[in-house]
């Protein structure tokens, strides 16, 4: 079971605007690259419907009804930040996750939150004949190996 | 004065991703096209502080310093989509946008809300000295053109 | 029968890199979006294979085997530019474009090219048994309204 | 001296899109991130024109003049591939670079070439009178560090 990942991350090229900052879209794609790899490292993937995956039927997808960033520092363009996921809540049908941005992740002394965000995702399934998704219970492989953040480590 | 502004746009193959909807860091770019619009209908423009704009002194920039999304329905290659800005909050030096995205905008029977959004952008300006961005207050050109939305058009 | 096409579109802040000027990526976003503009003024659409459209069989799709660009102007946040395609050969299963980039569109004494592009594109179908995309013929209907442009309307 | 840089990068959920695969323009961006890596590699870094870098007179950037990419394979979300950039010429003022992506780099009998590409990037200087990127000489530093590729490394 495990409630926390961090995953290391440059900032390159394509993330920056005119502004010279990382684009505040991209927070959002980092965001998701962490929670991917906080999956993959336990063994889990999210398996979107194509290619005739939706005929399985026991296959589920993970839209997000929510998400959310707030900005305290800008990112520059090859500066390394380390992002840190934590499962906020676990509903029967939805997962909750908390982000943190360290910016300076090398430097205990400058170690600082240049952002922080949330995403709400549901697990759903396709129903081939509506030809919509529909939300279901989380599979029990996820449940088992997913746990709740202990208290004090998100702020509320 | 404007509190409201609407813009079409047709989401792209590049917006989409393998779920085979639009990607939902993609609605946020879609939020700040529209926010950029509203500005060129009221003759303002975003001037970000680059090649030596910054030495101009009385430049200021609008970096977000939140933006969140909720999303209901999703948005397919192609598909059309009417996206409403709205003015929330005018702060002495920052603004709060809410965003609605209309799905079948053209369809009086199904036109239906697929998501809504919030920024919260600040206006800076840049400190030669410092290299860091600074609050400051919103310029009049813009605080004269800019105006809250009625009550009751936006969801509390 | 149609050989050429014409799309408007303004540079997004997203589109912008720390360099002040367009991502070279992104030209070739922009020439997609006039390719499909194209298909879509002559009343076709790119079905890409997803939520079992290949179990229709005759379905195709169009993934490009080549794609290049040569930039020689940058193109600047809310620069308008003109994007113009053209059909540079049409051959039994693929289809090749140039592409150019109109700066200062609505100057005739500035207007310039910006940057030239082409795309080779590939008529597709999905072999469900292989789980692999074929080659085939473009579609009859497809060939119906498509036109090789005039010899001297594109460079050697 | 160096003639060749390997990178190992993962497909993402935002690079895919609605066909399922790697949206054709994301391997211009893997081949910029390829190129800024293999620069680390050797102490240098892109330093684009902002905040004032402009002043310095001596600093140059690096816009391309030049992309192509042909594609042979398509590359899924989760996929590993190994990105490897050759220098194919050296000139004056300008630098051009082959690119291929290997798809299944960990399988000795399966490694094959998904993709290859090329990038022609210039050396520039930025003139702050005319406001406009004048080519210039390659840096020392740079001529020192990079060296062209013996022959039969890349294909004619």
């Amino acid at each position: 079971m495990a409630h926390r990942f961090l995953l290391r991350r440059r900032v390159e090229f394509a993330d920056t605007d005119v502004a010279g900052i990382m684009h505040f879209s991209n927070f959002f794609r980092f965001m998701e690259v962490t929670e991917h790899a906080f999956y993959r490292s336990l063994g889990l993937s999210v398996h979107p419907f194509v290619h005739g995956a939706e005929a399985a039927g026991s296959e589920v997808g993970w839209p997000r009804v929510h998400a959310s960033a707030d900005y305290r520092l800008p990112l520059h363009f090859e500066e390394e930040v380390e992002i840190e996921i934590l499962v906020e809540e676990l509903r029967t049908k939805s997962v909750q996750y908390f982000f943190r941005f360290w910016k300076y992740p090398d430097s205990p002394d400058d170690r600082v939150v240049a952002a922080t965000g949330r995403f709400t995702t549901v697990s759903v399934s396709f129903d081939a004949e509506t030809r919509r998704m529909k939300a279901v219970a989380i599979p029990g492989e996820w449940r088992e190996k997913l746990s709740v953040a202990p208290e004090g480590l998100i702020p509320a």
